[in-house]
């Protein structure tokens, strides 16, 4: 049988923990702060690689590989990134163990003359690239991604959300001027969007970071920000707007159409497997895995009733027949008919699995025509009949996926409030939730506030994202009682 | 215009790199060993990897994540596996780096209690934690396939064929009987050899290493061997078959069915982008790269000829119509309508770049009804028309495969020789080419003949792979004149 889940309202955290245990998404490794992805996990990984890899292309954009390491030199060039990236990075000094007494040591004569530095993003290594690369104006706009694993020696690490090793893509695109780079910073920003919003049915507020927040080397960071069920806020990709600090670092000109050497514009932007952790905080409930249809390797699960030493085969052929419907109209179902296992505990497995539907069908079904089909998220459980099972499981996936956004919306809407007092402030993240509070613009207050009740500013939000409020409206900071040019968005975060 | 590339005939290795400059495949890094993967080079990565996920799929694997990093402890726990790995790794000593007196230096306050090797291959890893979840006869088979960057820090590099670190997949297979096992092993290997010939179009043999071209760990190494334009022989897949060394050394056992422990049987089995090089050393020639149609990026480009200060609209228009077209039918189509480039330095940079076909419409054309289409492999030129474009090209893109393959597997059949002297063997070898000669199964006779002409046994073949020859034919060895149960593929090598 499924692991126990401890229900969220009991240890949220725990329950978390317990989800990915019992779907068998990630666990812990022996490698400090490494997860492991079994299949369920790492298969949810390439589904949204697959939607964002054709959004990516949609857009121009083409896929590369950089190595994984980076000389230790390459880091320094960029001061604020040296800065925001030296204090937790592996570092690979030697090149060969040897044995010595029957152990196995680091050989002392294989040092490294450099050291290497297993990256933790690409920028660097990147933009020594695109400086041979990038002659003229005739080379830009040169827009690439690349998917990869990256390293940062994270201290407390959690499963998904902050982990040493990561799964993740970065783009990095080259551009002659200022403005189109900020349009595509502006762009990429909005397929995250997209992405969060149609596949994974999580709505995000899109804004810029504070000073505070930004990417370490960038003139601005946009991000995509979500509130998961405990009305913690979760940053789920950010887009940066990197001026020509990379460009100058790596001596990285054209010529433009006049001839005259310039430096290039440049970009970065990212999401990673830490998407998988916000999927879970968002849909997932006290049985288990939630996924929406859009993203799950497998939509569909088949349960043949069957009995030991009987004659199961009328039952099994019809399952097969149901099978092949729903695969012809591009569903992605399986048939579980492994004897080694008894319904009841595939059905419960599905369920903590989140597949989201099951169709369990026994002897007396095959005699009916009909089929019992259980949807995940509701738990809704009806007989159906197996003529038209693709449209009918068709149509419960299209509104299964419309009733998660829905209801992740709800609760967002229900989760944020306008505030404009501190003690307001103080109850409302506490609470859980967005707070739409006055901010005098000053990293002071931000710090200020952010030392009393661990809320950040998540983001100077895009205008026009919530409903009945105009956070562009000039105002108050309640704090500091400056002036204040629009509403943030406070929380706490993960 | 297109960079120059040495003819084959007067330098092969320079050709080779010229093809891999100007198809911009692959460049060198500032990181010894480690190459960058521009998108022509990473995106043929990632169709290999499409066609070879799907037959693995097919086969019954899922895919799974494990470690970048391995515990230098696990490493020792398989004697030969660490004998083959430990002299040729990276190796992770400290978490963070500091700057001293300006300088960025690694922090020696921050030593790792046990250094981390960055993954040569993944066994001790994921036997470590198979040996977690596996407990019963119930969870075998355990069929998973990785995805990833492996580094192995190799002293003499070459793009594709030899870097320190390259992107690969590795099956890591779990099973209950030496039998079924063996029979996965065997299996991997058809599953390897189809994916060469019917997608890369790359005839190749099939057999067994020797005990000293064996992985480390492994009791018997599968492989595919394929033969390279110049003679000499390219190992292009490997399928392992690690009887229970790895399930003793993290104790890995199950219990079967009549309730006793037993050690779980092993594969394990990997192809890398190394199978780009064997591609470009198949099919290309003087003029670059030439990409079976089933694996090229852009299987058509079209160029419009269009003029300056011209009405152009009719020629892109029917340019357009065209890629609509073949996009229809499921052609990966271009349309180059940069205004940028002229139409034949276009041309051009297709050529180089192996674009399978190339269609040019100029005004003419329009008028006419035709469009001039360039074949790759034969540069033949031919005015075709529009009219059911999408047949005529899928038509030539099909025989294209076949022609591909067919070129290759008679280059090998000319240069595949029986022989019976040791002086044939030297003669056959030093043209280029495989040679099928006796063996009496030492491996003194194996390293005698190595020392002197460089030539290996690269394989004993499955029987029946080459006409008009029964390698299962006893015999005598002429090098050592003992008796020989067989004849073996002897060759240089890559």
């Amino acid at each position: 049988m499924a692991d126990t889940i401890t229900p969220r309202d009991q240890d949220y955290a725990q329950w978390y923990q317990d989800v990915i245990r019992a779907a068998k998404l990630a666990e812990t490794s022996p490698v400090r702060g490494s997860m492991v992805l079994p299949p369920n996990g790492y298969e949810l990984w390439q589904n949204m690689q697959g939607a964002l890899d054709a959004m990516f292309k949609a857009t121009g954009h083409r896929n590369a590989y950089f190595p994984l390491f980076i000389p230790k030199s390459f880091l320094a060039k960029e001061a604020e990134h040296v800065e925001g990236f030296a204090k937790e990075c592996a570092v690979v000094t030697h090149y060969r163990l040897k044995e010595e007494d029957g152990d196995l040591i680091v050989d002392p004569d294989a040092e490294l003359e450099e050291p290497l530095i297993v990256r933790p993003t690409s920028e660097t290594i990147i933009w020594d690239t695109y400086s041979r690369w990038i002659q003229s104006w005739r080379d830009l706009p040169l827009k690439l991604n690349q998917w990869a694993n990256v390293v940062r020696w994270e201290m407390r690490t959690r499963l998904f959300l902050r982990t040493a090793e990561f799964l993740w893509q970065e783009g990095h695109t080259a551009h002659a001027t200022e403005a189109e780079a900020i349009e595509e910073t502006r762009q990429m920003l909005d397929v995250y969007a997209t992405f969060a919003e149609e596949w994974m049915a999580m709505p995000v507020v899109k804004g810029v970071k504070t000073a505070s927040e930004r990417f370490p080397g960038a003139i601005d960071t946009y991000c995509i920000e979500a509130l998961m069920q405990d009305g913690k806020a979760l940053q789920a990709g950010t887009s940066h707007f990197l001026g020509q600090n990379f460009a100058k670092a790596f001596e990285c000109t054209f010529q433009n159409a006049d001839n005259e050497q310039e430096y290039v514009w440049a970009t970065s932007w990212g999401v990673s497997t830490r998407l998988i952790g916000a999927l879970i905080m968002t849909h997932s409930d006290d049985k288990g895995l939630v996924l929406p249809p859009k993203l799950a390797t497998t939509q569909v699960a088949i349960v043949p009733i069957t009995r030991k030493n009987a004659d199961n085969q009328a039952t099994l052929d019809a399952a097969y027949a149901m099978r092949d419907a729903l695969e012809a109209s591009g569903v992605r179902v399986t048939v579980d008919d492994r004897e080694q296992y008894r319904p009841g505990w595939k059905f419960a497995q599905y369920e903590v699995e989140g597949v989201p539907v099951r169709l369990a069908i026994g002897p007396r079904d095959v005699e009916n025509g009909t089929v019992e089909m259980t949807r995940r998220d509701t738990s809704e459980k009806e007989s159906v009949q197996r003529e038209g099972i693709a449209e009918t499981v068709g149509g419960v996936l299209e509104s299964m996926q419309a009733a998660l956004f829905e209801s992740a919306r709800q609760r967002r809407t229900d989760h944020t409030h306008v505030v404009d007092s501190y003690d307001r402030l103080k109850e409302v993240v506490e609470a859980g939730g967005f707070a739409l509070m006055h901010w005098d613009g000053s990293a002071e207050t931000e710090a200020e506030i952010k030392a009393e009740t661990k809320a950040t500013i998540r983001c100077i939000p895009f205008p026009g994202q919530f409903e009945g409020v105009d956070t562009e409206e000039a105002g108050i900071d309640p704090v500091s009682g400056e002036p204040s040019e629009r509403r943030v968005v406070y929380a706490k975060a993960y």
